[in-house]
């Protein structure tokens, strides 16, 4: 679309977001607010914003001593810490670009991110060298690697050379530094996507995305100093869901959850009682295995105020409620994508929703995605880019353009169809939009099934598989079949301690929701059901497995 | 401050801030949001979000039927109702600029406003029409006056020539628009202020300026869909402090006050009790007012949650405390000014004041100004424009920057000593700021009194003045004195029904806290202090009035 000029308000006036002035003007306000980082030991370390911007003045100081540049990329693969977010606002802040690094990709795409952003120094986390050791022969360009650890260098054996302390630098480095004034459409950080196919793609957020999106979050979501905020999500995934950011600009009270698994719920859900956590974000498994936690305490938790953001799948109600009910705090159901800085719906409710819908009504508008957050465009079109109408029932393609969104991948020529000419990024998920705004989404576009020219949504049938009460998770892929060109798969994992169920059990439950000719053709029953790196189903992966399982036959 | 470029991160991303766009995700989402406006006669008028939309459209259409093209000025002088917030969003919408003219400015004034914006046509309230005809030998590029009444044109007796009834404009108009796609730096809107001296010098806002504004506002003030927000402020004085939009931002419902004078708090007060209000802002006399009127009522309301923004003065501390004990209502202290789009401080606590303080300190704590807003950077400076330390004790010119900060008047180059070379807003305003971050206004720069060269705070005595329970108004000036340059002057007028007061009184008051040489030559008792068009004291007049009164003795 052209831009029309209009009547220039205020010549001169071209003030810069840039995303260091969010913690300038923290620290003016809340220099005193608290820090938490939880150490891999499981020990905790707390400190306020003031000692948190000296640590990144020293380290912007540390980064210039070591030639770095306004400019240059730097690669960080680190755990959720308070050295973490000091590289969250250091590193950026004197100029270069923090280029986030999953440790869970597989190292010829981990190399491929690390030599596509021309990154030149990684930064790193000790327990981490093994998998940059597994890179190193692959990424020839890497001239300096930084180790965040505790301990001497002299104790640490790495093939990695030159290293250098994370923390000497900081000690041997200057609290006093001046931020440079950067241009808003500087890239602040950079995330790389895994797609269905092709190497991962490089999405560089600007300091005025980033900056805008903070606040936009901080807004949309009412948050504030009284706020506790729970940093769960990776921050090398999609910059930590933005809380680190949006936290900083109201103030608020941060917790860093440190390195955790499954296995860390029960302690990680005791730090969140006792710290009187008011937000985290999380998949349902997550807050699942938080809830039984909840539930197993002498003292019942009063979660009453708190909200849940629960992404990645959707929640299911005996979640939702029985959370609401044991602590009063609140599941928020989210949708989102690196492309799009993650948070592009909430689903709260609104006043005249609240009086209107019977109880039931309401829990499952809860499973929806939400509202599409103010500040953002959206277009839900058919298969040809027409608009479909937002009346709860047409599903297309979901589209979005906005002062945050991607419009292009960094120096990937070939993948310009994931945009549309008028600037919107195609999300490839499917969805239909309600005369209320709230998104449903039906399916990935690349994940529908096809059965003899008709549609099966596997997201609606993996929601309705996981809400039956033995079942852990499930998967459905279409995969190919000779007569009706694909035909559903289902993959299940069952609960332990749960009554054995039969194929035939699954096929009556799924028959309460879908049409005979829906069902799948075979249901398997596995121990572990892949995943790509973010923990998300890996479809790809599944459907080229048993792509041959209904053709054999 | 030179910008650094950095490394562009997503080349053509351009996505331009266009104010429409918080209306348009507003309908998304909140389209059943109600709008109530108080008409003149004191009726309420009801719609919705969706409504009022529909007529933005058809606004824009209209205004483009006239003539009326992008970049295009059209003068604004209305009360608040609902036609003045879809002139809001119709008018600059569709390229034009709002330039929003105060019907209490002089002949002479408001002919220049009009004159200096190259305002072509002007939309105009009905009973404003004889303010309006005052001007018009003075503003003959006007071509248009199109009337907002809800009568037939021919009722209407005027020498405007040609009118336009904004009604009958609207009923012809398609409700199909397509918004023009602007550029951020386009003018959305212009304000002008009268300073103590000269002209009025007109501040014009851009998109960029008042999206960002709206989003900041929504997020510092934790605004949300479940809000009441009452426009009271007069949408003509700094876009009525921004709420408008930022009501739009987070859908809350709104409540246009009409019309209103002192006298009618009591029909207002009727309206905040019974429509629930969560939001609001007025300066100090008329939350007096509103309290007594609580007083009164049958039924004690219930106000918790509220907050009650005050600004133009010092609120007492019987007034804050008095809200807060019979109705739960917290008053937050604001500041700002034209040029800084209204808000530049907030009065909020933080968790660890309200544990550290006692209720003594805190309540002394609320009449500071507040903190800073996010996202505005500050200074204080003393005459040489050396910044001065932020401890509290210092107290300098305050100067301001930040995404929504003017940069410059427009076309006046003789006014470019209001602003830095490094693009500080010059406030005029003397504070100073604590650690914490809160400031405290200590005088106007041109208001301050210098007796034999030490400083007396005009602001200080007058909030002092007023926190006794016989006096109503107070203002003090410095005039000219043969022996100590300037010696303050106190004009005060009186509660009606309370204990008259003597001079010697209010000299023994004013010992309780000031020192002997600080005490005003002289006191005058009078029934009416001059009050600029805004409602402020106007000490450029009472200076003038009284100039020789000293030199005389």
């Amino acid at each position: 679309m052209k831009i029309k000029k209009g009547f220039l308000a205020d010549p001169g006036n071209n003030y810069q977001l840039n995303v260091t002035k969010l913690m300038e003007h923290a620290i003016r306000n809340f220099s005193r607010q608290e820090i938490i980082s939880r150490r891999n030991d499981g020990t905790l370390f707390r400190y306020t914003y003031k000692d948190s911007y000296i640590r990144m003045k020293k380290l912007a100081n540390a980064l210039e001593s070591l030639g770095i540049k306004i400019g240059d990329r730097i690669g960080v693969i680190a755990w959720n810490s308070h050295q973490h977010f000091e590289i969250y606002y250091g590193l950026p802040g004197m100029g270069a670009v923090m280029v986030s690094l999953n440790m869970r990709l597989a190292p010829q795409d981990l190399s491929h991110v690390i030599n596509h952003s021309g990154s030149k120094v990684i930064i790193l986390e000790e327990d981490l060298i093994p998998i940059v050791e597994k890179v190193s022969d692959l990424t020839k360009n890497i001239k300096k690697y930084i180790i965040i650890t505790d301990k001497d260098l002299s104790e640490i054996e790495t093939t990695l050379n030159p290293i250098f302390s994370f923390e000497s630098l900081l000690n041997q480095a200057s609290e006093e530094y001046k931020w440079p004034y950067l241009d808003e459409n500087a890239a602040y950080a950079a995330c790389y996507t895994s797609g269905t196919t092709g190497k991962p793609k490089g999405v560089y957020y600007s300091h005025r995305n980033a900056y805008i999106q903070a606040i936009m979050f901080a807004a949309q979501f009412s948050m504030s100093v009284n706020d506790v905020v729970f940093q769960m999500v990776p921050m090398f995934h999609v910059l930590g869901w933005s809380k680190p950011q949006a936290a900083t600009y109201v103030g608020a009270k941060l917790i860093f959850s440190g390195r955790w698994n499954l296995d860390d719920l029960d302690r990680l859900s005791e730090l969140i009682v006792k710290e009187k956590v008011t937000i985290s974000a999380a998949v349902p498994t997550v807050y699942m295995a938080m809830l039984e936690n909840f539930k197993k305490r002498e003292e019942k938790p009063d979660f009453r105020g708190a909200r849940f953001i629960c992404g990645g799948a959707e929640p299911p109600f005996s979640l939702m409620k029985g959370m609401w009910d044991f602590t009063g705090g609140e599941l928020i159901h989210s949708y989102g994508s690196t492309e799009a800085m993650a948070i592009t719906t909430l689903n709260m409710f609104k006043p005249w929703l609240r009086q209107e819908l019977s109880d039931e009504e309401l829990w499952e508008l809860k499973k929806k995605q939400g509202t599409i957050v103010s500040g953002l465009d959206v277009k839900i079109v058919d298969e040809e880019g027409k608009e479909l109408p937002k009346d709860g029932k047409s599903s297309g393609e979901i589209l979005l353009k906005g002062p945050w969104i991607t419009r292009s991948y960094f120096n990937a020529p070939e993948t310009r169809d994931s945009f549309t000419e008028d600037g919107y990024f195609k999300t490839g998920d499917a969805g239909s939009i309600d005369s209320e705004g709230y998104l449903k989404i039906t399916d990935r576009i690349k994940d529908v099934i096809k059965s003899g020219g008709e549609w099966i949504s596997s997201i609606d049938m993996e929601n309705f598989l996981m809400s039956h009460s033995s079942i852990l998770e499930a998967a459905v892929v279409g995969i190919p079949h000779p007569k009706w060109d694909e035909r559903p798969l289902v993959l299940v994992k069952l609960r332990e301690n749960t009554q054995t169920l039969e194929k035939e059990d699954i096929k009556k439950y799924l028959l309460k929701k879908f049409a005979k000719w829906q069902l799948p053709d075979e249901i398997l029953f596995i121990d572990e059901i892949s995943k790509t790196s973010v923990g998300k189903l890996d479809k790809k992966k599944i459907r080229e497995e048993y792509k041959q399982l209904y053709l054999k036959g």
